[in-house]
């Protein structure tokens, strides 16, 4: 049998386990230019909550009673294509499920002697590459320049906020909590962390950026990019990655202080990691050979088994995680 | 003697004309290296109610009890500096008042050979050159594109839109009123205007812009730009040149719906003319070929007399002007 995690219903504000539902399905079967892949990394990320409504987004939305979608790393264990073999690892998204059949055009084979099957969800995959773009292609941080990043310590923070580091700019987090603000601090080395649950943001926020905020890199939102508004120089940049903070239903935020954009000519831009595929050689080699000379730390927090994994993605909801977050589903 | 209006106090809430007082002032000197201009046309512009606070903007505020800052277009009739002459037309920036004395450095000869001397406070001043960087380079529109005007039928809207429509785009302008949109329309040849008075400014978008928005030129923000956001095409620019609606005093507004910045990967940016001052020859040649081809129609507002001026910033800042406004200061 093949076990799946089944969008049950749409939230009406806060998504929660109920929404969800385990079933066993029968196993699937390859057909032809088709593989059948064993998952044993499934990947939580905060757009996830998102395809929960019933509101397009950069895509259409999960169906109720369908599979939740997800992007998943496993191993091939029937193929009916030439290129792709038994025993292959692939990076594909099959969804919250034990087993799943792919198209092999439409599965990447990882090469776990360079690193960890599960990175390829990770540091060298799209919260890297997220990172990686939006930092130097959006964001164009130039050196010397304060670079603050919110949800500092999760997936893509983290890695945007090194990368800033290595490029010879000051780098302030923005996290919720001491214990994530220690981590950015000192295990990532950023210049400083804000906590933004200590009630003082807009304050806290001002006095570690001394010299103001030149980019933004924006994975939260909200009250948090209201408070950097006003810290903002002139020709700052704003990434804007993720809106957690407004993810979780309800109404949108009503953003005021827009008028910084206008005196200070800056400049907001979104951005989705889907528009840079044909660069995505040229960041992998580029964090790939910083992770392995060992001057980029990088963090996983993982729950065991598929039946978890709604609470994984609820927990990173509420900024539980420290890194990036994602659900073993096989040995 | 030398008529002025100052700055008399700062508005709480909205601008009225008891914030502004009419002195004689004796006529003032020049000194070595300077020139004594009898102004004859004062400019007057969104820009100047947000002086009269006490916040920083682009430049610090106007100082209670000073002259009321404006560029104005003047006859020289006294120089210390051998490259103005008297009777030299020059374009400074003196202010609300009658005369003024500006450093020689200070001014631009203007040739009224070509134009009438307002209009380098029109078409070919700051308007006209805003319009052009803004629509060109932060707007990047190209030909069947569909733009989007705010106050469109003022001074640097209705540049905007023509420039835009010589382009190839579909234009469709914002204005308050159906006289204004009847003239945006007709006279300035728009394919549509929506009228933002009229209560349905959503709907009405939406049914002006079949094929989404691609460059929204804001110069008035607030609900109008609330009301552009959701409308917004995939990588679709907002230029933020103005926001007239937030300069009334009060609340800063609060927008909601900037998740579709995200979403659609909008770039919306700040822009403030004097960035490009390197290139306002370029900008100027291209508007007066168009113009004089008749292939731009420039329409002025004036108001005639010193002590009519703070009632044509507060007309102005209700949207009662077509096009450029400003006052004649002498015939």
């Amino acid at each position: 049998m093949n076990r799946q995690v089944l969008l049950d219903s749409r939230p009406q504000g806060a998504a929660s386990v109920d929404n969800f539902r385990v079933v066993a399905a029968p196993m699937p079967e390859a057909g032809p230019g088709e593989v059948l892949v064993r998952n044993r990394w499934l990947s939580i990320d905060p757009y996830m909550r998102g395809r929960m409504n019933d509101a397009k987004s950069y895509v259409p939305p999960a169906k109720v009673g369908d599979v939740m979608v997800g992007q998943t790393v496993g191993d091939v264990v029937a193929s009916n294509d030439a290129r792709i073999g038994i025993g292959d690892t692939v990076l594909t998204s099959l969804g919250w499920q034990e087993y799943g059949v792919a198209r092999a055009s439409d599965v990447e084979r990882v090469d776990t002697s360079i690193a960890p099957a599960s990175w390829s969800l990770g540091i060298l995959g799209m919260p890297g590459l997220t990172a990686w773009f939006g930092l130097f292609d959006v964001g164009a941080a130039k050196p010397g320049e304060t670079v603050v990043v919110s949800a500092a310590s999760g997936a893509v923070g983290s890695v945007v906020g090194q990368l800033a580091k290595l490029h010879g700019c000051r780098v302030v987090g923005i996290a919720g909590g001491e214990r994530k603000c220690r981590f950015v601090v000192d295990e990532l080395g950023f210049d400083a962390c804000v906590d933004h649950k200590a009630g003082r943001l807009p304050d806290d926020l001002r006095d570690a950026c001394p010299q103001g905020i030149d980019v933004q890199f924006e994975n939260v939102g909200g009250a948090v990019l209201e408070a950097a508004l006003p810290r903002m120089n002139r020709n700052a940049r704003i990434v804007m990655c993720g809106l957690i903070a407004e993810y979780g239903g309800g109404e949108p935020y009503a953003y005021r202080g827009l008028r910084a954009i206008l005196v200070n000519r800056i400049r907001m831009q979104g951005m989705i990691v889907f528009d840079w595929k044909e660069r995505y050689p040229e960041a992998r080699r580029g964090l790939a050979s910083l992770v392995s000379a060992g001057r980029l730390t990088y963090r996983e927090s993982v729950v065991e088994g598929l039946e978890n994994a709604p609470r994984a993605l609820l927990g990173l909801l509420q900024g539980e995680n420290l890194g990036k977050q994602l659900v073993r589903l096989a040995p």
